[in-house]
């Protein structure tokens, strides 16, 4: 997606350990007209795969999720990182590792909204490890619903999880993929 | 709002302790188009003051304040309550008071995204107590911004958070108003 390239370029900041930041559009402030060309872009990619619900993680994957919603006329769910009182005590529940704090924590969605006619797409805002889709793949599977596919906004290729979700079998595309960050150049994957 | 309203009596769900659940679609699943009727309401009542950035605070408020964004056509931001790699060391702090954990957090926004020439609209899903508004609010008055108005999808007008706020001259306005739920009974206030 040529708009959100520009984008990356021209507003992301690179910062050390290849870490890129795109929190002035993507999961901070966000720019909702782009998020909408997003939604949109999903759309167009999986419009003839009769999608019956969009499925993200809290927090970041939720602005996207909601605009690709509104581009499949289809309701969001997102799966929960803490148990709350919006939440029922029966669940689904996903394992993501989280790297930066170097242990896992559980993801849940209630049992009430996913069931096995549902047809998934998941979407979220970066795809590196791979284990946030990885987590919420296990929920769909733990429903019987199908998995359709899983749309990222940005997928950082010199990362493994893309390869990884490939390789056993799910449809993982991304709207930009980031094949390298050299020093504190981006060289995004030729399509 | 008659249709939110509506939706409430028939798929909300009164738990002990007065708790309305409503996470079949507003915070958990989401129907977006609802979402995005409700974000043309917001935009209908404040369209004349030149709202320039929708605040919110992660997590429930963020698809709300998304479809807001999309109908007034501006950015969104989300303050966060956790320190994170997308954030800033620079920011402008609130602290909210948690009933159920009893105790305070923090929530932070970049300095990057809010300046004093900033008109903002806060948004939110529920207004019960009234500390995470209080919380934005601080933000709001570090940065210099002008805050215009808080603009929540449910008030329980039998707490106290919105009357404290409008007493200190705070524009506040609720989609829909609960005047009491009584043995499981939702009694919607009278405009």
């Amino acid at each position: 997606m040529k708009k959100l390239e520009e984008r990356i370029l021209t507003e992301g900041r690179v910062l050390d350990h290849n870490i890129l930041k795109v929190d002035r559009f993507l999961n901070h402030q966000l720019d909702v007209e782009l998020l909408s060309e997003i939604g949109k872009a999903f759309y167009e990619m999986f419009k003839e795969e009769k999608i019956t619900k969009i499925l993200t993680a809290e927090v970041s994957g939720i602005a996207i999720a909601t605009m690709t919603g509104f581009h499949f006329k289809v309701p969001v769910l997102f799966a929960k990182k803490t148990e709350s009182l919006n939440l029922d005590k029966d669940t689904y529940e996903g394992r993501v590792y989280s790297y930066t704090k170097q242990k896992h924590y559980k993801i849940r969605v209630s049992k009430s909204y996913l069931h096995k006619e549902d047809r998934i797409l998941i979407v979220d805002d970066f795809l590196a490890n791979g284990e946030a889709i990885k987590g919420l793949k296990e929920i769909v599977d733990a429903s019987g619903a199908t998995l359709v596919a899983a749309g990222v906004v940005i997928e950082k290729c010199f990362q493994e999880g893309g390869r990884k979700l490939r390789e056993n079998g799910m449809d993982v595309r991304a709207l930009a993929g980031i094949e390298s960050i050299e020093n504190g150049k981006i060289i995004f994957k030729q399509k």
